[in-house]
Formats: structure tokens, C-alpha cells, sequence
């Protein structure tokens, strides 16, 4: 969690205390995965730490706090699901042939594609081992209805991900789909994280609700934040090449805006930069120009800055303890950043 | 569950039994997966159906009703083992770039690499979501248990595929290491679907190890004979390659016995076999001399079968119920089977 270059004062707080509950989930990362004589946990050490923003343990954490509960148990259940987050990026690499993440050599790169696929498996599943062992102390219905939020998210991003191959290669997909399938690839963890952490914590039916509401809007104000970063900043913070959505053929929020609000003329260059018909460096300029003339870009903008917005208005429900302004933190954050 | 040629009396009970408890199985997974119009499902169900020995699933229900467990959410439960089996055999052909499964296309043949990797990951998270589902009506405490060992189950099946890796194209690498990379690849599904049943149905922590004593052996017996079939079957009933594990270079425990049982000559004829020095369609012959000869083949049955006793004796320790005697049929099978 990087503070935004224009730091808000009633941000450094809340942010000062996301900072400190990652502290936590950093040290404890590093205790739970010691270097291993294993093959297998060496991979799976080098794929987890250094640490990637801890963005989806820090909303379980914070959920839990935001409903008063909390404690340590948490802290090592959180970390349960960057496991399952880091094993699906590790199958993504696999799959999409990157060679990069996180500004080095993918898994799949470093050690192949077979350890990559047996140890993308084992964080998944491992997922499940180190939630119940964290939260042996809890009461076993909050422990188990956790256990079944992650599960039936886990197959919702595996779904996801299946509609996101769907979907390639065709701006005129419509948003609908978009939508969905962000839904599954990408909200369905940040629901997870907020719901789980709100279980476990002792959240009332009301609270999860409220919880819930947070995580779906907070995960659509992510990704179309994400889907814009290629084009609002330098591909050396992002970490990402500019040109890896189109030379995927990914539709992207701003390119499905784009393609709507495109006239014919429009329509043809974007299919034509999505189909493989233009090498992605030839269509990069003109799909970024197209974005902006039409107006894309500002409205995908728009539209992630009011479901950010929207996340903060659901945490209204929730009883005023710290968890509640870290998450409209995150919120703001989500849809401030630049990596 | 195939009816040995040599059928004997003692065995038909049991085996009828365990044929009934199978065609619930066969229902229960129809019903849970109807013909789907999205592709994931689609997928799943194509590499669920037709089903294959259902073996896993088996020992769960039985080994509930051994402890005196049982109903029909034990069924459902005993599936989400053949969802983490199932996801990891397509897995494994993706690693291996195996074409055929049960007779069939692969999952990776028929529907490529990238949906056969997510298929494998929506199966194998999916078993947490199906296994929770299942099992809501019970003591919570003991659903966690079981969600509990067969997470850790799941881990330790990949812990075995990656030491499977290490252990290709080398014939010398030692029992040991044959045995613990069995007792994760094999043993450690096999101990989870006994385990898990035990408490699901309630059994006393003395039926619990006893089962579990029961499945570790019931595991080595599996696999021994599993290994022995390329050499003592015909390959349209094994329904796999005879050439595939030395073709894939793996070290098999009839391998492992003859490499210790050979003179000098021999040992450089294994080795020339598992490295790839020798074409596979060459060393087969040679092999199968040698394994022969020096009388490995032989050793290798008498410890699958030593190991299948084993397993029965530790049936003892449970009440008489009809499970046991189910479970005693199948440590027999397990040595006595062509597939």
C-alpha cells in the first residue's frame, strides 16, 4: 500500500493503520514459509514473498475489525487467502505464457511449467489447510462457513477465468459479460476476503451484508482501474507492459466503452486491434487515441470512481470501529493508484 | 468395481454391497452435474462422466458405516474426493502431455491446456465448496475436521507429484523415497477419503487410527500393483500404455526391486531404459527380461499383497459393521485386479 502522491489528511490515518496490519501479515508470511529443503516450498516461497500488495488480507483483517472482532487467528487466516490469490496468478502465467510478475521472472519461468502447475495446486489447496489450522480457536460454524465462502469463490474465479478466454479477441462483447465475468475473476476474492473476515469476526447477518456490498463494488472499481492503468501510467510503475492486453486480446473496460461509443470506422480498428489482424504495436497508438477521442478514458474513469464511491456508502452500516475507515481507504485508494 | 475372475464366496456379500453403495455414487454424481451450457461445467462433467472405479468415494461411505456413520450426506460428502482426484489426474495430463484418460480423450486433448489447467483448479476447489455443502446437517466440529485432512490431503498429493519430478529417469533413488513419494502421491487421497469418513460418521479417535492404519497400507498395495500392471496385464484392460512409465521415466517399485536385484550389467540397462538412452519400444523387452529374472516381479506382488493383509488386520480394532467387511473386499481387490 503506496500513499497517493496527493495524501489526504483524513487518509493517513486509516492508511497508517493498513500499514501496520500489513507489518503483521508481512512478518507472519515470512514465519509461515521458512526456505525449505522442499522443491516444492521453495517455490512456493519465492512465489509469495517478496509480498505483492497483501491487498486481499488486509480486507479480511479490516472486515473483521470493522464488525469488532479480530486478533491474531485473523492475521494468519488472511494470509489463506493470498495463497489461493497467488497460486490462480501462478496458473494465469502458465496459461497466458508470461514470462514476468511482479517485476520478475513468472514461476513458470524460473522452474517450468510443470512445478508451476503443481505449485499453483498446492497454494490452492494449501488455502484450506491454513485457514482451518489459523481458526482452530474460533467457533467451529463461523470456521466452516468461511471455509465455504473461499470454496464456492475459488470455483467463481475458475469461472471467471473461463469466461475471460470467451471473451477474448471480441470488443463487441458487451459489458454485460464484462461485467459478469470481472464479477467472478476478480470480485469474487475481494467478497470472500470482506465476507470471510466479516464471519469470522462475529459480523451479525446485517454486517455481512453490508460487507458484501463493500467487496462487490470495490472489486469493480478495481479492475476498471486496473483495466486503465496501461493507459494513464508509466508501464515502469504498473509493472505490466502496455501492450500485454491487446497482444492477449483482452476486452478491457475502457475498450468495451470505446467500442460503444465508437463510430463504424472506430468499431473496425478496435476488432482489428483485439483479433490479432494489427500487431499490438501498431494498434496501441491508435487504440489509445481512439480511447481518448471518444471519450472512453474519462468515462471508464467515471464509472470506477462511483463504484468506489458506492463501497464507501455501504460501510455506513457498520458500527464505527477503526476496520470501517481503513476499508473507505482502500476504497479511495482503489481507484488512485498507479500500480 | 470389477468382479474377479476367481469370485470367491466370502467376497460376494461384500461386493454387492459395495456395488450398491456405487450406484448411489453414480446417481448422486449424475444428478450434481447435469449437461451444462457453461463450459467449465461442461468440462467437468466430461471429465467426471462416465465415472471411473469411484474407489475413493467407496472407502469414504464405507469407511463411515464401519464406524457405525452413514446417510445420504455421506454420499454426497464421498464425491468431493473424486472432484480432488479427478482434478488432478487432469492436471497430470497436462504434465505429461498425455492424450488418453480411461479410454478417452484427455480433458488437455479435447479441450486444450488453458481449460483443462482451470478445469483441474474449479475441481479441486470446488471439492471444499461440494464437501461443506454436503455435510451442513452435521456436527460442525467434525466437518471441519474433514475439510482439514483433506486439505492437507490435497497438499501432500502435490508434495508427491513434485517428488515424482525428482525421482524421473532414475532408477537407483532408493525404496525410501519411493515409499514417501507414494505415501503422499497415492496413500495421502487414499488416508483422507478413510479419515475423513471416520469422522464424519463419528468414529472414536482409536477407530480413527485404525482406519488410517487400514488406508496407509490399503495406499502401498494400490500403487505396488498399479505398478506391476504394465508387466502383467494386457494393456486394453489397463487401459493404459505398457510403454508410458518408462517412456515417462518413472521409477516404479517393480523397477526399484529389480534395480536392487540385478547385477551390474542389469543396473546399466535400467538406467540406460529410464533415462531415455534407450528408445522405450526397445527397453520394454529388456525390462521385462529383467524384471523377470531376477525375480523382481515376484517381490513385488508378495509386498502389495503383504501390504494388503496388513491392511485388512487393521480392520480388527472396528465394530463388525457391514463397512469393514467392505473395506477388507477391497484391500483383496486392490491386489487383484487387471485395471
Amino acid at each position: 500500500m503506496t500513499l497517493p502522491d496527493s495524501a489526504m489528511t483524513d487518509l493517513v490515518t486509516p492508511l497508517t493503520e493498513a500499514g501496520s496490519t500489513i507489518e503483521l501479515l508481512l512478518r507472519e508470511l515470512d514465519r509461515s514459509w521458512p526456505p525449505g529443503v522442499e522443491r516444492l516450498q521453495e517455490i512456493s516461497r519465492y512465489a509469495l514473498i517478496p509480498a505483492g500488495k497483501l491487498l486481499r488480507p488486509l480486507l479480511l483483517v479490516e472486515s473483521a475489525q470493522a464488525v469488532g472482532g479480530g486478533g491474531p487467528e485473523l492475521v494468519r487466516a488472511a494470509l489463506s487467502v493470498e495463497y489461493l490469490h497467488v497460486g490462480s496468478l501462478i496458473h494465469d502465467d502458465v496459461i497466458d505464457g508470461d514470462d514476468v510478475r511482479r517485476g520478475r521472472p513468472s514461476v513458470a519461468a524460473r522452474y517450468g511449467v510443470t512445478d508451476a502447475i503443481v505449485a499453483g495446486d498446492a497454494l490452492m489447496l494449501g488455502m484450506f489447510a491454513a485457514l482451518t489450522d489459523a481458526v482452530e480457536g474460533l467457533p467451529p460454524h463461523r470456521a466452516l462457513a468461511a471455509v465455504r465462502v473461499f470454496a464456492r469463490a475459488g470455483v467463481d474465479l475458475c469461472r471467471g477465468q473461463a469466461l475471460e478466454g470467451e471473451l477474448r479477441g471480441d470488443p463487441g462483447c458487451g459489458l454485460d459479460r464484462y461485467l459478469t465475468m470481472t464479477a467472478l475473476k476478480t470480485g469474487a476474492l475481494f467478497r470472500a476476503a470482506c465476507l470471510g473476515g466479516a464471519i469470522l469476526g462475529g459480523g451479525s447477518p446485517a454486517q455481512q451484508r453490508a460487507i458484501t456490498g463493500y467487496a462487490e463494488h470495490l472489486g469493480l472499481a478495481f479492475q476498471m482501474h486496473d483495466d486503465l492503468l496501461p493507459y494513464t501510467s508509466d508501464p515502469r510503475s504498473t509493472g505490466k507492459s502496455a501492450l500485454s492486453d491487446l497482444a492477449a486480446g483482452r476486452p478491457t473496460f475502457p475498450l468495451l466503452l470505446g467500442y460503444a461509443m465508437a463510430p463504424a470506422a472506430g468499431r473496425r480498428e478496435l476488432e482489428a486491434a483485439l483479433d490479432g489482424t494489427l500487431p499490438p504495436t501498431e494498434a496501441l497508438p491508435l487504440v489509445h487515441g481512439l480511447l481518448e477521442t471518444t471519450g472512453a478514458l474519462d468515462a471508464a474513469r467515471e464509472q470506477a470512481a462511483a463504484h468506489a464511491a458506492r463501497a464507501k456508502e455501504c460501510l455506513a452500516e457498520l458500527p464505527a470501529a477503526r476496520g470501517a475507515a481503513v476499508l473507505a481507504a482502500v476504497a479511495d485508494l482503489s481507484v488512485d493508484r498507479n500500480r
